[in-house]
């Protein structure tokens, strides 16, 4: 039986509707919404409960851009092999593969903007912030989230690319600003440049226009779920899924202490 | 052991990386489409391999702002359970609604968009296709998808406005004019007025721009990601599902032959 | 708004409870069940509404142990995806594998079970049900559900084991009589010998014991969902998933018009 | 690109097979398995990496029973919800409700097996460890993992049913003893009594047949798969689902801005 403190009956504030108006997030569906705002603008304003400027919609279109697609990673994969099982249901293969945005691949872009708050807001001021943090996770022996990348040495190309968008943008900075003290701290505590990432740069990028840090990984989930939905085009018309089962269960070789052949 | 014809090795052409470049749908991540195109445009890219003109993205906006949002549906109300139990996997309850995303309230769009696509191919002419495929459906007792609403009586109103968009975007019509003539001949067959439902519209004008229909739904699934997460905050500013868990639980009552109160 | 009708107001017979007393499936949790059935026990109880003798524990038994494992499958490469996203959420990595029990690889055993419904009840007797059905399929050039295996050939060895559990823990041997007639009619159709397969046996066998064809695919995800519970300990002990990626991502090569060293 | 390290090629343990033999878990699956093991010894050997006594197989079975079932919880709403949109895909349904399967509800369980392991391996001896423990969740003002329950007050009545089967299944009660130090200590840090409810009562027993405790969510899932279908068959006989929409559409009030009857 439910064990949560329900004392306050809720109420939502999404949407309504009767025969002949449908009101989504404040405004008329069909009068202001459809043919009117693009699906980025309405996702900022269901998210953020206010309209988007133009500059904000173009930071958060950036985001959307950069997240969607990576190639054959984990995501597009367990996507392609649930297409294999079950080829009927689309909807099942993309949310396989939304299940893999997690804490792991995309939760360094809510590290990042966490660090980003608290240096911000710091009564000790931001360098001194910056240089604690920084130092912090060194001296524990931790990676440091939006920080530092296996390919794109000495640096990601995507981060002054989205930082450039921002700026062009209207981002009042404070973030990026911020995000470059820490840089440089992160660099002297490493003693060497570790590059700001991409998930690093978005983690900041987000934190110009307002989104909470709890919500960003949905930013991902909704540009990743096109992106498998693209992955799924390209499996119908090319499939890719039973070579990759049968290569994973190849390379992967049996090695228990029963063997085959027993007769 | 795979049970699948692996001859051919496959190939990808969605993205590929250096150090340096990322290419993204045949184009230069950075320097292409990180603050030149939308999610909206991207999106369509990935499912269509070509840039959609002006036109084909704001129909595809059209249609994304459409499917994002209707309250507290079924995928709202599993992605609220699942964030109950599992408050820290964002992607957790947003795979869990998009799951409901399926053949039973938005597949009707693809049923509508397949009928569409044998009556504007069909040797007898238009006009004797559709009134073929009513009078099939009509005869069989069966739904015909993408028509008839239980609350937008006499006339769903978004399907006037995403026709009108639609048609102030460039859409050649073929598929429109298509959807009026089998319109005309549904209500002929069932001796009533059935209204086009806006899954119906939406099966129709994603016609118009290409959109094959066994991905149709894939652009569902993309919209109600972005809903699902701004159910997500509503949830986190203003919980509901605890309350809903409470009334589920209560209303539906308990008829087992064991009672409580053995003791 | 809900579109569905719900006149009636529904009940639920599963489950009730006060601060002393917890009733499951019409038994005192306490003083009948824990401690009292097996988890078999109870799984049959929760679909069929009445205790399992022990010979109908023994064949579901049978069938879930068969279903359990079979290696690194799809569902299995998906779990481990999703694990390398997402590793502080098992239920996620679970159910992006569940996600691929479907209809293409599972779906098999509903559909003998289905065509043995048939034959079984068929007005033209067995033997008449059975040859109508397998040259039905064959004519249509479709493969029939339940027979044939590209490795276990000429038989797969599950099935006769399968069989004689379920003869051994007092099958009444109509489905099974019913699945040897039509497997009689499938070599003769197609001219050459077929093996009844594992999941063919399966929908057989789990139809001797009364499950009904459309919750059989129930039965596999109950199974399945041990054996990616059992990937996953291997995987936290023993990592693969990460060389799996790898290895998709570089056999499924790149070949976009667009190529790297655009510089 | 991958970022993760992949020097060592991995292997697996699990299954292998050629034409006529199945090794599973190092077991001939036709000669030693199917027929000769229960689903719960299956699972306990996946799990363990070797067969469970015929006690440690009933304790495992007692854990199985008590969490398959509590009604319409979180989890049977959410399948339920996912059943109405895509009734063709049960393994979606059932994976949608086992995603909520997670730190809220199922986790404490592992919080309290961590303290029990804590507790029993401590230097300063159980009951100071105990003390300390408890007393820490205490002046932290946490609640503690395993203790408490709003319904089963005093005490809740699955604890003591549960460590008595697996007291007489040949536990050596070294985590029941622990849990019962934390017990006393939990009492007096709290003032007053708090039960050890279930999810702690399993979080003791599964620590006494060794599960490891970030492998215990993962019989959760299990046992809830098994749940989760039966209420899937509930909602085929008796359909509940349209019916809680319905209700959760109309008892969470729509409380925008905006308001219908804008004509």
């Amino acid at each position: 039986m439910s064990t949560m403190s329900t004392k306050k009956k809720p109420v939502t504030t999404i949407s309504t509707c009767n025969a002949d108006e449908i009101i989504v997030l404040d405004k008329d569906l069909m009068g202001e919404l459809i043919g009117k705002v693009s699906f980025t603008e309405l996702t900022f304003m269901h998210i953020m409960r206010r309209k988007p400027t133009a500059g904000e919609t173009a930071i958060l279109d950036s985001v959307l851009v950069t997240l969607m697609e990576h190639g054959m990673t984990p995501s597009a994969i367990a996507t392609r092999m649930v297409h294999l099982g079950s080829p009927d249901s689309l909807q099942g293969a993309v949310a396989a593969g939304l299940l893999s945005v997690g804490s792991n691949l995309v939760g360094t872009m809510e590290g990042m903007a966490k660090n980003l708050q608290e240096i911000t807001t710091a009564e000790e001021g931001v360098e001194a912030a910056a240089r604690r943090i920084a130092r912090g996770f060194r001296e524990a022996g931790k990676a440091i989230p939006g920080f530092g990348h296996p390919i794109h040495k000495p640096d990601d190309p995507r981060t002054p690319r989205l930082i450039e968008v921002a700026e062009a943008n209207g981002a009042s900075g404070t973030y990026i600003a911020a995000m470059r003290v820490l840089s440089k701290e992160v660099d002297a505590a490493w003693g060497r440049h570790l590059t700001v990432n991409a998930t690093g740069a978005i983690g900041t990028v987000l934190s110009e226009i307002g989104i909470p840090w709890n919500v960003m990984r949905g930013i991902a989930v909704v540009s990743r779920a096109a992106g498998l939905v693209g992955h799924l085009c390209e499996e119908m018309r090319e499939p890719a899924g039973a070579f990759m089962w049968n290569l994973c269960e190849h390379e992967v070789a049996y090695a228990g202490k029963k063997k085959l052949g027993g007769k």
